[in-house]
């Protein structure tokens, strides 16, 4: 695979899978200690990963799930954060200043912290009750976070006794790792083609619902946006149909992520009409990867991560093809603002 | 003001407002009989201008409240949907398939319904507990829905004793359609200029945050994208500093909206940033406007309303200037998919 220090994926997957006693112990926890409600937090692409969990807990669970973006977060006051509340931060770098804020605003208040961060002696690492650190950059950071959200959602609605299932699913997620590489394998040569065929396009579409939903909007924000600086629209499938689909021609870029939970009819009808009236659609379906191990009842937990780790081939095609690295800002973190 | 129809503006509006009594009186007796959480369900613009609402009860109230598409909804199972729910739903036309399948569901469950929608008799209108009439065409559609949404939401408030200001507020709002009236003429010479400069761009960014960011996804989605086929992103004014910013140059048009909550400090940060990195900069911003009768407190509520109601004069302009319709389509109501 082009730019693909397998190695080093493996460490950063197995890290992540590494934390699940961790994240048990911390879940059993503040499960004993009680919370009646839960929160996400993060900025960009830390609380876009978390979308497809609030999303699974809302169609899972009788427990209330809020998902915030940090800065708005801190400011608006949100009346049903209290100390009876669990918040789950995130920041790779363990930096962001938003969502350091948005933590210190939650012990403040009295809530129980859970924060994923790339290094340990960061302010978020710092700050919260249970810092969970698992080493990553850019390119497996979506990989790292989803598996440890997916310890820590599947253990929560376990110890809520939602989730029966849960031993199963944990066991089966050690063998993730060498699944999400298979992924990343199988998708190898659509990335490359896609990275050639659309290399100059300017404007893509990226379209995704329920779990993944998340994953097309950070895709487009904190990828093509940021790191390759192309216009984008994230549209829920649903709501494609309600103005967006009035802008596609045949010549509109449409990048249709398909999971595989109850809102697959509305990425579908996506498809239905997006193979009708443009000649460049792009489908990346969870459904086409065999996940061997994964129990069917389980693909629908871990669609956002099998497209998230799959997306990760496109960026480093784009970044060759298109010559532009996925390192270079123009203003973030480089001028001030 | 061009195209201007003055007094089935006022009919509208006059109409929203005279349902203070009928939506009171439905709160009143929802509230007797008891709900434990708020769900407002819609699709496209209708959900749109309930996030305004999702957003001001979160800051408020301790009651539960939750924003959802009507298609995913009705999909996911939203295990906080109850027959101790209270469900708000709205479609202008009384029709759109995927709002009705919700009201269908939540009869099915047994949650109480109010139902917002332009004609009685249509398909909505008949499904929910509590039907809300009041004519609009697309023009004023959202002056009317966002004056019903804020007696809803005031009224609610208020009965959960979280509001003890609902009586002056209510009838300060008596005053609106003439407010909104000075709003739509003090915004005409800026919506002209708006249209003049901007008729030839094929791409705008809209942001917004806190109640105004549904405005800013409505704005982009139902006018821009809709009405007048022009690409858009509509982003979070905390989200754009995640990657939306790297696609900035001094070509790129942004339209920010500001209000008046708490989250305003995240739009100044927005919009210092686009007087430094962009010639093509548009603010609207609630607090240019003088809302006679409206007391300082109560400018946070009617924040989106304001800026609805002056985009809407933008929308005429830009029909006038590119002579593009308003009101033709291409595949919506069009074709089948």
């Amino acid at each position: 695979m082009l730019n693909f220090d397998k190695q080093k994926y493996i460490q950063v997957v197995n890290g992540a899978v590494q934390l699940r006693g961790q994240i048990e112990k911390a879940v059993d926890e503040v499960t004993e200690r009680g919370f009646n409600n839960l929160f996400f937090i993060g900025s960009g692409g830390a609380i876009a990963s978390m979308y497809a969990y609030e999303y699974l807990i809302s169609s899972i669970s009788t427990l209330p799930v809020y998902a915030e973006i940090a800065a708005e977060f801190s400011l608006m006051n949100h009346k049903q954060l209290s100390k009876h509340s669990l918040v789950i931060l995130s920041s790779l770098s363990g930096t962001t200043q938003e969502t350091v804020e948005a933590a210190k605003y939650c012990k403040k208040i009295g809530a129980v912290t859970i924060g994923l961060s790339g290094e340990a002696g960061t302010p978020l690492a710092e700050l919260v009750d249970y810092p969970l650190i698992n080493y990553a950059e850019n390119d497996f950071a979506a990989d790292s976070v989803n598996i440890q959200l997916l310890y820590l959602t599947s253990r929560l609605l376990y110890k809520q006794n939602e989730f029966p299932d849960y031993e199963a699913f944990a066991e089966q997620m050690e063998r993730i790792p060498s699944i999400l590489l298979k992924v990343k394998e199988s998708t190898e040569k659509k990335a490359e083609q896609f990275a050639s065929k659309y290399k100059d396009e300017t404007y893509h579409m990226v379209v995704g619902s329920g779990s993944s939903f998340g994953r097309a909007y950070s895709y487009a924000m904190c990828v093509l946006e940021e790191m390759q600086w192309i216009r984008t629209k994230s549209i829920h499938a649903a709501e494609f149909f309600h103005g967006t689909l009035e802008v596609v021609d045949e010549d509109t870029s449409i990048i249709l992520l398909k999971g595989e939970d109850e809102t697959r009819p509305l990425t579908d009808r996506v498809q239905k009409f997006a193979e009708k009236y443009t000649r460049k659609l792009t489908v990346f379906d969870t459904a086409d990867y065999e996940l061997e191990g994964i129990s069917g009842p389980f693909r629908k937990f871990i669609s956002a991560l099998v497209i998230a780790s799959a997306l990760q081939r496109v960026s480093v095609h784009l970044e060759d093809k298109r010559k532009h690295s996925l390192d270079t800002r123009k203003y973030y973190r480089v001028v001030e603002y």
